[in-house]
């Protein structure tokens, strides 16, 4: 009734809903709620429709609200994040170092998420799906499922 | 202990605490938690003070950072939205096709919220009181209660 | 299993991770869900890095896309919030009235964050931690923790 899982990101949203469904469904039929929950600070929850065009316009949104101080090209924007400079200071791998804009970022987004189930079934609605949310360079991430029942 | 229950909205803001109540109250006398959920994902839960001029504030916030591409008069600000592409070309009801700003105002607010109770008795504070947030159109909505004791 | 505890604030964030730990540890070595609860509107609780130049950076994010009306030297933006006004005319403490701005901050945090536990330890990854945002005035603030085990 709680498990840890790996989700491999491959881009802003990762549909993760299959495997929270079958995690709830191993739980037995039973009601209740399941709270998902990332281990990360750049990587967040969100429960919203899987619609394509939908994704792109919350990229946009990010980029225009909260734009990367520099991206890997090197090409600047007027916005800073005091956070990249310890960033930079440290020996951290170089694919994360610009990333004030994340932390930022993920003040959009979720730590976990709950949703209620009943008799062994998420309520998700017409449109609701699961997502982990990507703030940083595509990897591995970590989340926790934890069953209550009711 | 756990039940659907319908809202009608009427704008942005319809206090739902009565109802939460009441549910919360026919749960006995015990202490837990009551999960607060949204079945939609341009219809959403949120905690705040029931203050009129608060509320208006808010309407102006989303208004100003994430304005609606074309209001039903046909006037148009200058922030498209991708996912309205889509629902032009699909055949939904007239009085959804233009929701792109509301997907992306559904980041401002909550799928869920959580709130602990004491007794039968929702701790929401002075100010507290829970609140459906329509973003779409005002029609029906649905939401789930679901109460777990400590 | 459910605990109010009073947090002094003294800052944007106040570190609140350790009282967490404290109640989550005499709940004994269980596994489940803690659900930190702030009773305030104006205070909120959000798991993030502790890391002071990211918390600079939310300081700086805020002042930018809501800045207050006016601060305590009388120094005025041009955003104005109605919320002041009603402010303005109740007898509310001085340092109370101008808080509009704290009120639509508030949709960047959380009424509550919930974590799992395994096993008597709060799950926080390697970056997170918990922490309560203060939007008004430092000040005495209450917090409502609840345990459930799975």
């Amino acid at each position: 009734m709680q498990k840890k899982i790996q989700v491999e990101t491959d881009k802003l949203f990762t549909n993760i809903t299959a495997e929270v469904e079958k995690f709830v469904k191993k739980c037995g039929k039973k009601s209740g709620i399941v709270n998902i929950y990332s281990t990360h600070t750049t990587g967040c929850i969100w429960l919203t429709e899987d619609e394509i065009l939908h994704h792109v316009d919350v990229r946009f949104f990010l980029d225009s609200k909260v734009p990367r101080w520099k991206n890997p090209e090197g090409e600047q924007s007027n916005i800073k994040y005091l956070h990249d400079l310890i960033s930079l200071r440290n020996e951290v791998p170089e694919t994360e170092r610009i990333n004030g804009h994340s932390h930022i970022r993920s003040m959009f987004f979720q730590n976990s998420e709950t949703v209620p189930v009943e008799k062994g079934k998420l309520i998700l609605g017409t449109y609701k799906k699961i997502f982990f949310i990507e703030l940083d360079p595509v990897r591995k991430r970590e989340i926790v499922l934890t069953f209550i029942k009711i």
